[in-house]
């Protein structure tokens, strides 16, 4: 969408809204050196999450990333590794505000010579440590700043509040639902937040944090408070990271892609494979033999699945997971998180007393380290299908382990051949 | 410790301390059927943590669970399940107050027929849903309570706190600094607390929250706030529960107990792989042959390790597996999660064509069964000892297996053979 400044259509489609994303702190919280909107999960930094969740919405026309002097040049290869479009970084200040502040101005003393860069109408704020934030809530707090000049986001308290007095005691409790956490993201009319930052004081910038008061202090605008969902949480403790990657995780395994020949013999497994992932996760499946040119399996890598498996009667033919390996790398998509390929090994043979190569084991295990370098987690499943009465046990238990690899996305486990 | 009701020592040893964790709540917040105390964790409810958490604390004399009556019998067989002691299970009010002064009516209207339920000094005040609580904060908060006669544990406001008008748009945001967020643990002199319950109106018992508040209410007692540290937060949302989930896992994963026995050919592995995995987590050997009567394990099982190596030169042995089993299951140790078994079959053959025959495959995948309904996860692991020259690579990716299998717990992978 074009930026259409001073527009005031029915939504935020007919707006110019911008964003700027505050990713200065220090992140002492979690106790480490890394800022954590620079900690990685699923080895993906969360301030990329962040800008992926605003970008996905047409109607944010640009993206500013304000960070610390120091951080530029690793958000720069963030952007670059990524594939970040309408994002633009400054540099930050000392404190929030004034972080915030520089990123308005870019807006306001933009010469116009980037038309992206043209002063929206209405400019969001949101925490670049907040990455699972909805369209629903922008959508809302960006319609109330257009008709109120400015709205935040809030939630219930968790915890009772109470000021404590300067020695240490209780002073008094607040009463818990007259009050509310004021979260992210937050949203203004451009001309009404840009104008309070210019007023406001330098106490103001070095010790404030809150937007809403700004506005409120400055331009004499109550802000429109809007209830969001419990996902607008802060990442700020190292807990939140191990949450972050149990719901990245289980995002991730919502949908699996099931790549096979349709060689008969293969096709009733492949039949009750899918049916028996079908109740638990999405299943595309793509019956075709693999081509460099296929079109369908691009559409696939580009919706963002990142759970492969290749059935193939082959038994440990590393051909055609070779086929697909290539086929990821050559697609223009870049690897937002690690892929899991399972290659599921279907041995039709009659001998019974089989048994499994150590050489082949080998075999397995190197491809996987390879194909580790391009960001792919290869592993294997041999699945014996002689037995008709146990065929269903069978497929039950591979699905068991599809899944569990899926969700586990284990980078130590890979090149390893399961038996299911 | 005996209850010694009345005495003011120097340390909370001195004092007769008894504890009330209120449990009554529903979980609206999480979003699902399960009351958050009761969800699981490593199959555990989060209550027991808690409940475990207070036991493992000497000075504490004795627990009162309130529980709403619906959940009366689940509370009494998680007590038997895992073995509580000193937990008395009370009928819960329908507000979080009524169902603590039920809690504190216990130790009050006691006939004294019941030794352990005898008035103690001090109350301590703590949720179900903190189950992370450290015996420091729980001191300070019980020796502040003697001095003070009420201590909170407190925490920084992570969001700010904002008032807002009926409207629904912003009143006033409050100044962070000078506010803090009141957590758990709280402690009282019990005649303070109590006091403060009997004085207190229906309106408090039905919509207040905070003890502290009504301790200044009808005592005038200020509150001593005391800075807790970020663990004392409180199980929450579903996020909450996949942080909790892993540092559980995480806590789990400290130690490692290997057993074996000392043939030469063995003993070089077993030096390599004691020294590899002790770099990253806390390693107990065991170099006996197992025997029932084995005092040192049983010391390990008692000393809460739940990771266990075997490494055996027999490929393939269940012997000495299956007397391990034996030897949990006969321990009188309840089981608080799953142990993990991790065989390590040394294959010391000279033949380097060696294979895997499905017929074993399938025995260790059935005894991995097997020994599940015992609450053990048994994995497998095979190592190849040819060549002198990759040992140290062998030994290196045997150990990053076990601390792959031991940190994911993953009930889905038991039985599987994997190769180092
Ligand atoms: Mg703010
Ligand atoms: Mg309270």
């Amino acid at each position: 969408m074009e930026p259409s400044c001073g527009s005031r259509g029915p939504g935020p489609a007919a707006a110019a809204v911008a964003a700027v994303l505050p990713a200065g702190g220090s992140g002492e919280r979690l106790g480490g050196a890394t800022p954590k909107q620079f900690c990685t999960v699923q080895g993906r930094p969360l301030v990329s999450y962040t800008v992926g969740a605003m970008e996905r919405i047409s109607w944010i026309s640009h993206i500013i990333v304000v960070v610390s002097p120091e951080n530029i040049e690793k958000m720069n290869s963030i952007v670059e590794k990524y594939g970040h479009k309408r994002v633009t970084i400054v540099r930050g200040g000392v404190t929030r505000h004034r972080s915030i502040f520089n990123g308005l101005k870019v807006f306001a003393e933009n010469n116009f010579s980037n038309q992206l860069l043209q002063k929206p109408e209405v400019v969001i704020i949101h925490d670049a440590v907040r990455p699972f934030v909805e369209e629903d809530i922008l959508s809302k707090v960006v319609m109330a700043a257009k008709d109120h000049g400015a709205a935040g986001a809030i939630r219930p308290l968790v915890s009772t509040v109470i000021a404590s007095a300067a020695d240490g005691f209780l002073d008094h409790s607040l009463e818990r639902a007259r009050y509310r956490a004021s979260e992210m993201p937050q949203a203004f009319l451009f001309d009404i937040i840009y104008e309070a930052y210019q007023q406001c004081t330098d106490y103001d910038l070095d010790y404030g944090t809150e937007c809403l008061h700004l506005a409120l202090k400055y331009c004499k605008t109550n802000a429109k408070l809007v209830e969001g969902t419990a996902d607008l949480w802060k990442v700020t403790y190292k807990r939140d990271l191990y949450a972050a990657e149990s719901i990245i995780k289980g995002n991730l395994s919502q949908q699996v892609c099931i790549i096979t020949n349709v060689k008969e013999d293969v096709a009733q497994v492949n039949f009750l494979l899918h049916e028996s992932l079908k109740s638990r996760i999405k299943v595309e499946a793509v019956s075709v033999t693999l081509s460099k040119n296929d079109g369908q399996l691009q559409d696939i890598f580009s919706g963002q699945c990142y759970n492969f498996v290749c059935i193939s009667d082959k038994k440990y033919a590393v051909e055609e997971t070779q086929k697909l390996v290539d086929m990821l790398e050559k697609s223009n998509t870049p690897l937002l998180y690690p892929v899991v390929l399972i290659s599921v090994h279907l041995d039709v043979s009659e001998n019974t007393s089989c048994s499994i190569g150590m050489e082949e084991l080998t075999r397995i295990k190197k491809f996987a380290r390879e194909v580790k370098k391009k960001n792919i987690l290869l592993y294997g499943i041999l699945f014996q299908y002689k037995d008709c009465l146990l065929l269903q046990e069978t497929v039950n238990s591979a699905a068991a382990l599809i899944l569990a690899l899926i969700m586990d996305r284990n980078p130590e486990l890979i090149g390893q051949l399961l038996v299911a």
